[in-house]
């Protein structure tokens, strides 16, 4: 992954033409270069004698201060990001990256951290948005980047119970690669699969574009191994029980302040034989909504299902490769099938009668929007380049709300950024009771993005919260949402998670600063 | 309901002839009648001044200390708990029962239970089988049950998100009359169903015989607002969310310990247009098993699935008012199928093909088994009557795990209570990666049936645990499978519990002695 934008260079690009001739005449451009890499201040590296002691405990090939190695474990994949980064500010880089290789010797790194009160940050892809990879840094004498790359193995596969345990470092391609050497799949396909781990998907309860069918993440999860300042926690005895409060429910969300998650026990799936994408078009927005809550009250979701609303269709967001292009407006879905070809013609037919029935149209682009469903981040890094802000951010809520949420999160972020600001949304995941709403925003850069942004996405958020919807559907809290969470959870919740935290790592190096308020 | 027995004694009757015969020859049988309710020894009721102290937060009509009502507070519906009230010890009772009829009462007689030191205990339905209504009276000034009786309203109805909130003190039937109004279905069925409570529900993790279409119970709840000593937690801001640990998820199995449920937010699905339930019969166990894998997996179940071994097959309890007729053999299963004609029709077509091309027969039974599903206690207190000492347990596990932990739970219940012993079994819950084991256990009562039944249950629970299944599918933990909980969630887990626990009842006056090791 590139160290100031998103994933391999060698995918990036300019921004499409049409898509540049849409944002100059909208928004308009400024060339905005980042600094370069060397360029970028860290902090100082950890001090080579709390080196060699971490050295001592993981072997000194697998302790790395330099320049290159830290700047790449520094913060996250958010806009804001991104522009410290681009503007040289790397503040937030770990003085050392530390790549444990058993969970014994995670048990070991995390002692060592509390023993000498460094701040400890676990790592897996560093994907996250939220600021989840910015740890505190006052009060301790140091920052490590814990990083699990080593944990890259499949260590088990059980066919009859059609579970697997995974290790966290395992990025996504890996793991459905080792997966699929056994006919297996996870069905995990967030936008940022290509570089996010399955620890990270984890701690965070990511949610993948498939999620209509296999699930969100965490309700793939059965069982978890999490090594903790208080020993080893091994949850998972079972599918599903009434043992209690399901502890498992506690670790996914702790986004790495509980512990670290040394191994994963999925649920898998058959590789699909058959992948079909349609594509749909609706009049508006409420329409495709209403078509896609009927179909979630049925029992009838498709594998993938997504709803683009009129500004997204229209600038063909659902194909990075045709922005600006060409578009026949309304909203645009996607409804995806994966499965037995038995399995597959079936469930095609029952979604397309009920759509068709409740007034949508088939139309093309299905295949493409498969074809171009990890590539989205690569467009706002050529955006940020000509001066523009775009950033994403994401809520929940239940059917009866979404209309008012999606609304009133609108309403917030073109009265913090201006008219001249692209609003575009879609539903990417349904449950019966609710949905998603995922936003993209773009606007002009001005003097100072970051806090341009910053007062946004507070405007946003207090437009989400304030409206009874969730901070986030998954992206999870980090540091950027801990504000929000508070409001949603209220100071009994609030007192709970504090409670665990105070616990579980009563010197607080894990992580600080991050989920907890 | 009866104060030492299952229901309604109009519901209940003696021992089927056929089933009288069948006990008699295998087990034996001796009269064994229970004292007159007047005779249980109870504690001292409150004290006046504490009374009068309680009539001023809720009103003196709902402060009662009278003998009977205490009585029916006493305890639970597990056999020890009948046992012991059989036999005249109602040494658990409260010592009064309160019945606060709002949230904010609730609130007001937590906060009077910490200020005298006095333990309540939650009350729904008092179908516990687990000891969860047994508070521990050692170190308090007395015990209180807190009856939420009074809170037996419908709150709202969300038709578009297809929510509604449910008052706790809502019976099964109640909750069910007052959605049936409204066209909706919670399609929540334990057998415990025709007493049991939605709080009950909540704080147990109960799952019905409907799980396989409907979910478990913790899967209907979307929202709850809490009583706790720290105030009101109120969570549930969407379906599903990335807002860190779900605390919702530490909610449900908390068992009274962590505060008082006052309402829950419940998904609802249109009243089923058609019920059909139909019949199979397997070779074997295992093959029923591989049948239900196979569909639980294929993503085809039916609205009900249940299985029962070779044991309960013959002694036909899947008809409780044929147990001991002819039976033909194999193991018999029953499918059902709720929803809109075109649904059933299907669902029915589909799994019936499944079934068929698996060996599976179809037989008759199943409209049988629907009409005598909620009987299976009443036949408990007939054996009582006559000496025999019967039981259920319940254990979960992964599906690669289930036959052996079904020979390792049945050679445990033998070895401890001797051959003639019968037990019993069933799968009535199916996941994607395992499924419940349910077992019924009918041995002579020794002279002294409680330690004897405790030994076979503690041999049984080791069983389950030592081999890596969960303490308990859907009964809880309550005082009796504390133990093994410590096991299941090994030392970690139990901090968590504690540290949570602590925070939110720092007095330790929430049903004492219950859940938390």
């Amino acid at each position: 992954m590139h160290w100031s934008r998103w994933g391999d260079p060698a995918e990036a690009g300019p921004l499409p033409e049409n898509a540049f001739a849409l944002v100059d005449a909208f928004i308009g451009t400024t060339d905005t270069p980042a600094v370069a890499s060397a360029e970028v201040r860290l902090s100082e590296p950890l001090d080579a004698d709390l080196v060699a002691e971490l050295a001592a405990l993981v072997g000194e090939d697998h302790v790395l201060t330099d320049h290159e190695t830290r700047l790449h474990r520094t913060r996250g994949k958010s806009t804001p990001d991104l522009l410290r980064l681009r503007a040289g500010d790397g503040s937030d880089s770990p003085d050392a990256v530390v790549r444990p290789g058993s969970h014994e010797e995670v048990l070991a790194v995390i002692d060592w951290c509390v023993a000498k009160h460094v701040a400890l940050v676990p790592f897996g892809g560093g994907t996250s948005v939220v600021g989840g990879l910015a740890a505190q840094r006052d009060g301790f004498a140091g920052v490590v980047s814990l990083d699990l790359i080593r944990f890259d193995q499949l260590l088990e596969v059980d066919r009859t119970s059609m579970t697997a345990v995974l290790e966290p470092g395992l990025r996504g391609p890996q793991a459905e690669a080792l997966l699929a050497a056994e006919g297996l799949t996870l069905g995990h396909f967030p936008q940022s699969f290509e570089y996010a781990s399955i620890g990270g998907f984890a701690v965070t309860r990511s949610s993948g574009q498939s999620s209509a069918g296999y699930g969100r993440f965490d309700s793939l999860v059965v069982g978890l191994k999490v090594a903790t300042p208080q020993g080893t926690l091994e949850l998972g005895s079972s599918p599903a029980n009434a043992a209690g409060p399901d502890l498992r429910e506690l670790v996914m969300g702790s986004e790495g302040t509980l512990g670290v998650v040394t191994a994963v026990r999925v649920r898998v799936r058959p590789v699909p034989e058959v992948k079909v994408y349609d594509a749909w078009r609706w009049a508006s927005f409420a329409d495709g909504a209403t078509a896609m809550r009927t179909l979630a009250q049925a029992g009838m979701l498709p594998t993938v299902l997504r709803l683009s609303d009129e500004n997204e269709t229209a600038i063909n967001l659902a194909k990075p490769s045709e922005v600006g292009g060409e578009s026949a407006g309304g909203c645009l879905m996607i409804t995806g099938y994966e499965g037995t070809p038995a399995a597959v013609e079936a469930k095609q037919a029952a979604v397309t009668k009920l759509l068709s029935d409740l007034g949508g149209t088939r139309t093309e682009g299905g295949e493409a929007w498969a074809q171009g469903r990890f590539h989205g981040p690569y467009l706002r890094d050529s955006l940020l380049d000509v001066g523009v802000l775009v950033e994403t951010l994401e809520t929940v809520t239940f059917w009866s709300n979404l209309d008012h949420v999606y609304s009133r999160v609108k309403e917030a972020l073109v009265g913090a950024l201006g008219e001249a600001t692209l609003v575009l949304c879609h539903i990417s995941h349904v449950y019966e009771t609710g949905a998603s709403l995922y936003f993209t925003v773009a606007t002009k850069g001005s003097d100072d993005p970051l806090n341009q942004w910053l007062a946004a996405k507070a405007a946003a958020s207090d437009a989400m919260v304030g409206n009874g919807a969730s901070i986030t559907h998954h992206h999870a809290v980090g540091r950027d949402h801990k504000p929000w969470l508070a409001q949603e959870i209220g100071p009994v919740g609030v007192e709970i998670l504090r409670a665990v935290k105070e616990k579980m790592d009563p010197t607080g190096v894990l992580n600080p600063g991050v989920l907890i308020p």
